[in-house]
């Protein structure tokens, strides 16, 4: 029952003063080998986010580390199902994955979002209420010239908006605007995906996000 | 660069069979000495709720274990800041949160939620979205009569309410329907915050949800 011994002092200031015996972000960083931080994959589809941030996750994972990943399938489906896709549900979308990275970040973990968020304005948004909450925000362009992508087109959705079948496509009838500054840049037509990983674990590392 | 080497294998697949990689919850749950669950408080507003929760928090992080404490604090001010207190508002709020939860119940951590949320039908959505994911959630039932919540009055709210101040307050001029059947139910007007807590910690443990 020892670990009973710190509640018996503060039993007495119930539903005064409460914030007493909260958790700091600094202690639940202790519990891992790394700090909560978002690395934000964009670029067009068909680009290479997915599987550069699946083979992310699986290096953490290898090392210990715990990291989540936020994409279509468990945010659209989940907490973003009644979103559709209008310009201001694409941007509310993305407001909520960047307010739920945060939440994973101040957690401890390393969010891994992986979303085409074409938009400069989306990006800077979701960056800021990162800096504004003293959080990491790793932006990762994953640059892939739009023919090299097309022509991947590993949902065949490409195919269907030039077919007209989709409006508003990015990078067929809707912008997407690339990164000015990001993090990191990667040329996913050029670089292998080892190299990509690589070069994400390295910047961990330089900036203590990991310890390996 | 040892760790690269199950990436040379993985990187012909890309764009094709990008699950492949994938790390899965059950890997998640081997990084720490706990698995994925919510811990949903529900109850009066001062009901001692939060103490609670701050308290457990506390408990579970001196042993190691890795928890979030979703409130009022870091949700209404962030992901739920587009939203009021309207009817619909009010269950769109809960609905987030518990889609939120789940998220990190997935990712392997015990996310606390300690919101009034009034309403059986919500509380029930929420225990399906964790249901339906094969994930644990533990409703905890903060039981206190209105009229002790209400001379505690932590936040000056029940004043306010019945000076007319503030409309469709919980236990003044909008129900609290209390949980019929949950998993742990606690009488914060007869029971001290250690024992309260230490029901709750037992209750993890017979649960297999954390190992101490």
């Amino acid at each position: 029952m020892g670990y009973l011994n710190n509640m018996e002092i503060k039993q007495k200031a119930t539903n005064v003063s409460w914030h007493e015996g909260e958790v700091s972000r600094e202690d639940r960083y202790k519990i891992l080998p790394q700090i909560g931080a978002t690395i934000w994959f964009t670029g067009l589809s068909g680009s290479g986010k997915s599987t550069i941030a699946v083979a992310l996750e699986k290096q953490l994972q290898n090392h210990g580390m715990l990291s989540y990943r936020l994409d279509g399938d468990n945010v659209r489906l989940g907490i973003n199902k009644n979103l559709g896709f209008s310009e201001q549900d694409r941007k509310e979308n993305i407001r909520r994955i960047g307010e739920i990275s945060k939440l994973f970040g101040d957690a401890g973990l390393i969010a891994i979002s992986s979303f085409i968020s074409p938009y400069v304005q989306d990006r800077d948004d979701v960056r800021m209420l990162h800096t504004e909450a003293n959080l990491k925000f790793i932006e990762v362009f994953v640059d892939c010239p739009l023919a090299i992508a097309e022509k991947r087109d590993p949902k065949g959705l490409y195919k269907r908006a030039r077919a007209g079948e989709i409006k508003n496509f990015t990078g067929i009838d809707d912008p997407y605007e690339a990164p000015i500054d990001p993090e990191i840049h990667l040329r996913s037509d050029k670089m292998t995906l080892s190299e990509e990983v690589l070069i994400i674990v390295n910047y961990l590392k330089d900036n203590d996000v990991i310890t390996l």
